[in-house]
């Protein structure tokens, strides 16, 4: 890598990975910041990610229009499109890094930007080393993005913020939904997080603050069928309805998903290997149904809660447009192989800055919730998880409305770049 | 009925059937409008609708603290408890009219205002048929309050216009989800209306102002599963992906609910006939599924559509409170046995006023969709239809924030009245 910090060349930013409300935000951070270079001499984005790399599909961000510009913040979901494409290790199958570098000669792109989760963090690490070991100048940085929280090596995750707040918002609603009669009813909610709880762990939110659901459980911990039925039909007795908050991700001592339960479908992997899950609700709903009489309900947040741009965290998105400036201030100054990661500062308020991760060290690592953080009896968290997540969902980020409904970047008049 | 305005004693308020997101906006103007008349000697709210009133449960609604009764339009779902109670018809079983007498007559109730929907227009008719037949001077108006916006004689039920809103917008939110990998994907959205589509068909307000479903399915016409397979599959196979729009009571031209094509359990009837939906989505994602290879998700909007406080109409809130004081001005004028109506008044700008309707016209009479609102590939809504709606989720209604998180009324701290 050179030690010179004037490096001459493109951007490149690329989305990856499951959508969050404030991706976006990081976008626009990651463009604004660039054109504050004149050493960089054109802003590419890469359609669906490092597919649209493969495919030479780069759009010039320099033709938005301001008004998209600005809209950009508030945008839900990946405004470039995104993949969840597998790239081979570069040791075992070179084709996809070869076709890259040729795209970023072609292009003469020397910095790159991959806002992804974990699985985008490895593609950028391998990205990364494979430009190092071919000689070819290009510093790359991850941008760190997931509503899942998982990330190695950072405080938390933007785009989690706002996909806690819209949990903790909604528990509160549903609380309210679910107690209107006089009667108990059982309402189970499934929240996404395959194997870390720290989304369904931020709808403690609104019973700390509020009401909101009573049992909280996390993948952390196995679940246990019996238990779950025998505390729902304790509480039902003494005429109280129940709420409970379950990870997708929920699964026994023996590490069976209860999703996969009594499911008539077979498990669907992705090409990551990970099961696509869902279901774990109505699953226990149908269990609950065959022992228990009480009315109950199943409600998945599904997608809901990862393009929920209209509730979003003011704190969120904030942090979103940081990490993107951030990205590309330190690729400007010349570093590379790192992702730009969150450190909250010790003391009473929350104040956070960031801070470089090495890539290499966050790849494919899962960050779970701290299991002193979730309670003794495996269906709650603790205060310290309250004080962890309580400053994400801090403010409500505006939204710009037309017609009295949300008006979003809509990006479709870029045209590929020769 | 006495002909004088100036009757003395209390009023009665209850809620009941399924909430909305801006029920307790007509409670909230219910209690300040009875509070300017000196003859209003009290202000009672029955917990739990007409299963209060014959438990004697009431509540003093002059206790509630200024605070909470600010909040108060902005908590979603009745803040006096609901019930799904049908009363019977007095001609057959006068005990619950005899109970319900007694205690008006022991708190000298001369008002009452019963907030639901259809059936609790049906509960209202009787109840006030009961009084004048036993000679009991009484007051009785229907407020009307109905997410699925299919009460006779009114242009449209509060409730409605917010839900509308809420399914817009998260409409147009999962689009941007649905639209981000290079891949064609069905996404199918279950939206509440058994019988009638006006919540569904408020999804087209996504398409129509921004990017929404492609679908739209109405119960108000027969469903096609082999039409919605083709439909599907011509569009994939072009490479677009496809967002259906579906309401939950969809069924086939024999009337058969798509929900029960493939269910499992048998459905369940509540205490008024109807049947417990829900699955439409999910059924269809399985029949789907064994017949096309696509990436699919099923979403259901569940309750969140009728709890969503967070993202109400202010005109549907506006006009909720507008309902509910219209309602006591109306009684207090010596008026009963009608429901307070919405009429939309002809011009190019959206005026409202209310007024009166015959509560036995009202009364179990369902408004449904008029055919020619619907589109004539029985999978879209007109422009009629967007004009018709578009009004109704006009602007955004303020919510108080504490900690970053909505602050609802609670009112648990009232107790019940002697």
């Amino acid at each position: 890598m050179s030690d010179s910090c004037k490096l001459s060349g493109a951007c490149l930013i690329a989305q990856s990975g499951g959508p969050t409300p404030v991706i976006n935000a990081s976008l626009y951070g990651m463009i604004k910041q660039a054109n504050e270079y004149p050493e960089v001499t054109a802003v590419y984005g890469a359609m669906h990610g490092v597919t649209g790399i493969l495919r030479g599909e780069l759009l010039d961000m320099r033709q938005i229009t301001p008004k998209d510009m600005e809209l950009l913040p508030s945008t839900p979901s990946s405004a470039l499109g995104s993949c969840r494409y597998k790239i081979p290790e570069p040791e075992y199958d070179d084709t996809d890094f070869k076709r890259i570098l040729e795209i970023f000669k072609k292009h003469n792109i020397r910095y790159f930007f991959y806002n992804g989760g974990n699985d985008s963090m490895d593609t950028c690490n391998k990205i990364s080393r494979f430009m190092r070991n071919s000689g070819y100048e290009c510093r790359v940085i991850g941008v760190p993005k997931t509503i899942d929280n998982d990330i190695y090596g950072t405080d938390h995750c933007p785009g989690y913020g706002s996909a806690a707040k819209y949990v903790a918002t909604t528990m509160m609603e549903l609380y309210r939904d679910t107690i209107v009669y006089d009667y108990p009813q059982l309402l189970i909610v499934e929240i996404m997080g395959r194997n870390a709880g720290w989304l369904t762990g931020a709808s403690a939110l609104a019973s700390y603050y509020g009401k909101g659901p009573d049992l909280i459980y996390l993948p952390e911990v196995p679940f246990d069928v019996e238990d779950f039925i025998r505390t729902v039909e304790r509480r039902i007795k003494l005429g109280h309805s129940v709420i409970a908050a379950v990870s997708e991700g929920v699964r026994d001592k023996d590490g069976v998903f209860i999703s996969e339960y009594g499911a008539t479908d077979s498990p669907i992997r992705d090409t990551f290997g990970n099961i696509q899950l869902g279901g774990a609700s109505s699953t226990l709903k149908q269990i609950v149904g065959r022992r228990l009489k009480v009315k109950q309900r199943a409600v998945e947040f599904s997608t809901m809660q990862r393009c929920c741009a209209t509730r979003a965290s003011l704190t969120d998105r904030n942090e979103a447009e940081m990490v993107g400036r951030e990205a590309v201030k330190t690729a400007l100054s010349g570093k590379s192989d790192c992702l730009i990661g969150l450190k909250r500062l010790p003391g009473e308020t929350y104040h956070i800055e960031t801070e470089l991760i090495p890539l290499r060290e966050a790849a494919n690592f899962e960050k779970k919730v701290p299991l002193e953080w979730i309670g003794a009896d495996g269906r709650s968290v603790t205060k310290d998880f309250i004080d962890y997540v309580a400053p994400l969902i801090a403010g409500e980020a505006p939204v710009a409305y037309e017609n009295s409904l949300p008006v979003f970047a809509d990006l479709s008049y870029l045209k590929c770049v020769e």
